[in-house]
Parts: structure tokens; C-alpha cells; sequence
């Protein structure tokens, strides 16, 4: 039997928000939409794209009667968003979430989560460096994973509906515990982000190179960073504070790593880099194989011209 | 009028030097091409591919009678390919080539060179991660920057034809010194290439997160940097040990920053994480402004599937 939901409250619809909305529009398996967000601008906006039912900026309104509520907003204001639902929540209702961080939003939310409601933490590993409720879309999750990090006494049932929500959005779903998923994404996702939006910087506040050409020659790789510091400012701000002993401890491993190489240039050991830059190219390969990143060269933006 | 060469040679034949081949044949500017490699395979695959007009493993038999040679080797390479070909090289040609670095490829070859010959050192800021003569295609230089670097007592008149030969290849061309082009490419190119092989080797060896784990869940950001990481390893060591000074002091600069960021991330300092991660943005819309990226979000990766 599929899995369905008579109300979806989503509370916030930025880029996440707005994708779970229209995938689960298309997928058939939501009753209602309720749409809430802090600003009424974004609520207008949303509702003029038609991505709910009923649109309002009150948390306790939205998740009345819902019974699936998804939180889909910065990492650091979880814990003011649970704390404004908790006494309006639906008994039986699945409280769920997308946070890139799962340690740290179970600490903020759980506690004020009621016992008469199932708590099943989630990250859909997916998005792109636009944001806010127009730049969603309902193939966003599709082939993609979904991290579910049930707690210890949380309901089977629960987290299997929860699991059958996401594949019907077109998700690959696996569960882990939270510790070891902030571990995975501090090295798959958080450290990536900080060393893009950190060249990006770097690059920006040169005396002997200009802006002007940094901008020109970016095609030389450069550019491929860009887009991931192009991503939400306050949603990364919230995950390097969010997930800091992981992130720490991943960017030590590259720290060292890179000294090595800097040491291997400085003394012109040439076989030290041959032998990292041939080994780096399986790992491509293995990415395209799991179906998690695009074959064509140059990730075919010669095609899109 | 259009600029005409009546014998171009390209001293080796993988993703630049075929490239070349396809581009140059389809924009008419050449007579006939001459395509060299060392390895027989390679120049057996050029001449299946219909690259050019005569084939061989011979540098001495490419250049003859050529009036413009390209060397589209490593950069490692050029010494001994500038000295091969020096005896050979017909009165008045223009010899140039394609390397990433270019204070070290006039060491190289500018010494062997007779002085008969214009010798105008050039870079296409253009490729992809794969490599080989299968992988060039003739629309690789469009709309794409190259850098020429004429040495103080280049002859105007070959730089003028290189660069309208560039030109015809659908290039923007521009000339500067060859340490100012070193010292640019070392932010733009060389020192992103360097963290990207870093990121993906350190992912590669982590006891806490499997190999299997980093692959399934690449679509977070790590698999924006295996693309430059899979480039190929020979040309990008010899990029390496070619640009020592320019990629450790702009590496030395990297270092700073992100040790910033590392202390404001042990200390909780949203407001720098936040300010830089909102500038950084800007950089991005530039480079798409520039016309040197496309602005489809994810690089388009969802419309391709």
C-alpha cells in the first residue's frame, strides 16, 4: 500500500521547503499542503506559486491537524521552531526535518517534542546553490539519498512511513545513527563547502591578481567552486556551527593531507603527486557508477551553450 | 583577411593538440595538418579519427615545411620536444604551445630555438577532465580565453597571426607577461586543481567513513571537485613542478584563510562565517556575466538526465 498523508505541514518552503511541496503534489501521496514561513513576503510568494493549500507565518496554525510536519529551515532555528509547534502538534503526527546536521538538531529539538508525537530526524542529500521558494523543484530528490537517523526508542512504524514518504519522492533511503552522519557529511559535504567558499575568498582579495581576472579565467577550474559558495549563506553558517567537531576533525585530515602535497611541490617530488592525481580519478568513476553525478565532460556545460 | 597557415604541426595529439585539429579544419585556416605523438597508438588513433593529413612518431618529419607548430605536451615534456624539432623547424614558422605555466616553458624552449623562427608562448584556459585524442572537440576554445605571452623581442607581426589564429578557433585572446599569467592561473587553475586531488585523496582514507559512503552521498559538494580531480595526472605534476613559487605562495595565502575560518568555526563566530559565505556569491554571478559559466543551477545536471 502506498504510503499517504492527509496534511503535509511545511514550515519553511524555501529551496528545500518548496521542492518537498510540488514532489509530493506530483507524487499523489499528500491530502493537504499546509505552507508556513517566518516572512510574510516568502508566504506570498509561495502562495502565488500555488505550492500548499493554506499559507500563513503562525508555526501553531500550520501544524494543526497535520500528520506529517516537516521542518524545513536553517539548522540553528530548529530549536524555536519545535519549541513554537510542540503544543499544537497532532497526537500520533511524524515530526520530521532536512537539516545537513542531525546530531545537533536532535539536541535542539527533542526536548521539546511531546511524547504523543514520533520524532524521526531526516536529510535529503540534495540541492543546488539557488535558494528560496521559487528555485524549487519536484525532481530535486529524485536518484538522490535521504538520511534518516532514527533515535533509539523512536516507533519502527514511524520511520517506515517516514522512509516510504521519501521514496515516493523519487529518494534512495538509508538510515544511520546521527553521530555517524555528521561524521559522512562533514567530509562529503561541509569541509567541500568550506574550502570552496574559502578559494573563493582567497581569490577575491589579491594585490597581484584582479577580480576582473580571476572572472575571465575562471574556466580554468576555478569556477567549479563558485558554485557550491554561491550556496545559502545563513544555512552554511548554521552547519559549521552546527557540526563543529566533525568539520574540525575532517578539516585536520585535510590539512595534513595538503601540507603533504605542498611539501612534495616545494621539493619537486613529482612521483608523491603522480601517484595521488592517478588515484583520484577512480573515485569519479566510482560516483558516476552509483549514479550520483553526470558523465559528460566538464559536466556537459558545453552542451548548454 | 582572415589569417591562413599552409602547414600547421602539432607536436602531440591528446585533448588540446585534437581540439586544435578538429577547430582549426573547421574554421578553414590550414592547409594541411601534421599530427605528431610518441606513443604509435595514439598517432594509429589521431589517423582513424581523421585529425589530420600525415601522421607520424617523428618530430623532425611534423615540423618540416610547417609555418606554424604548435607543442600540445605536458609541459615537462616541452624542453625535449623544443630541442628535437630546433634543427628541423622551416625559416620564419611560428612555433607556440599550450601549457598551463609559462615562465617555465620559455626556460625550456626558448634556449633551443633558432632564431629564424618566432617563438610566441601561448595558453588555451580551456579543457575538460578527460583527456586523450577522442576526448577533443572542435567547439573546446569557444568564447574561451587564451593568454598569449610574447617574449620583449617577439616580432609583433607573429603574435598578431597567432592571435588571430586563436581568434579563429573561437577564442577571446589576451597578452600579458608570462610571471603575471603564472601568478593568475596559480589562483584561478592551479591551486584549485591542487585542493581538489586533496579533498578527494583525503575522502579516500578515512577510517570513520567508508569509500562506499563518500560515493552514495557525493551529491552534497564532493562531487563538484572529482571533476578537476580526475584531470590528467602527468599534465597537472608537471603544472606542479613547472609553477613552484606562484601555486606555494598563493597556497601560502589559501592557508591563512582557512585557518581563519577553522578559528572562527572553534569559536562560534557566525558573523565572519556569514560574511564571507554572502560575498562570495558575487563572484559567481561574474564569472556567469563574463560568459564563462552557465548559470543553470546545479550545472544543469538535472536537465541532462
Amino acid at each position: 500500500m502506498p504510503v499517504r498523508f492527509e496534511r503535509l505541514a511545511l514550515i519553511g518552503i524555501g529551496l528545500i521547503g518548496s521542492s518537498i511541496a510540488r514532489a509530493a503534489r506530483q507524487a499523489g501521496i499528500v491530502g493537504s499542503i499546509a505552507v508556513q514561513s517566518r516572512r510574510p513576503e516568502t508566504v506570498a510568494t509561495a502562495e502565488r506559486l500555488g505550492l500548499g493549500d493554506d499559507y500563513t507565518t503562525d508555526i501553531a496554525e500550520a501544524v494543526a491537524g497535520a500528520d506529517l510536519v516537516v521542518a524545513c529551515v536553517p539548522v540553528g532555528a530548529c530549536e524555536a521552531v519545535a519549541k513554537a509547534m510542540a503544543p499544537h502538534l497532532a497526537d500520533g503526527a511524524i515530526v520530521s526535518d532536512v537539516g545537513s546536521v542531525k546530531a545537533a538538531v536532535i539536541r535542539q529539538m527533542e526536548p521539546h517534542l511531546p511524547d504523543r508525537v514520533h520524532f524521526v530526524p531526516a536529510h535529503p542529500v540534495a540541492g543546488t546553490e539557488h535558494s528560496g521558494p521559487e528555485a524549487g523543484f519536484a525532481e530535486l530528490f529524485r536518484n538522490r539519498w535521504c538520511i534518516l537517523t532514527p533515535l533509539p526508542g523512536t516507533d519502527p512504524d514511524a520511520t517506515a512511513r517516514l522512509r516510504a514518504f521519501w521514496e515516493a519522492l523519487g529518494s534512495n533511503v538509508e538510515a544511520m545513527p546521527a553521530e555517524h552522519h555528521d561524521m559522512v557529511l562533514a567530509i562529503t559535504s561541509h569541509v567541500p563547502h568550506l574550502i570552496a567558499y574559502n578559494i573563493v575568498g582567497t581569490a577575491a582579495h589579491l594585490e597581484e591578481v584582479t577580480q576582473s581576472e580571476v572572472m575571465k579565467f575562471a574556466a580554468g577550474g576555478f569556477r567549479d567552486f563558485t558554485r557550491i559558495a554561491a550556496s545559502d549563506p545563513t544555512m552554511w553558517r548554521d552547519v559549521f556551527l552546527n557540526n563543529r567537531e566533525a568539520v574540525l576533525e575532517m578539516l585536520a585530515r585535510f590539512n595534513e593531507d595538503l601540507t603533504t602535497l605542498q611539501r612534495a611541490i616545494r621539493w619537486g617530488d613529482g612521483d608523491t603527486l603522480l601517484e595521488l592525481f592517478t588515484r583520484t580519478r577512480a573515485i569519479r568513476r566510482g560516483i558516476i557508477e552509483a549514479g550520483q553525478e553526470v558523465a559528460a565532460p566538464d559536466f556537459g556545460r558545453q552542451a548548454m551553450r
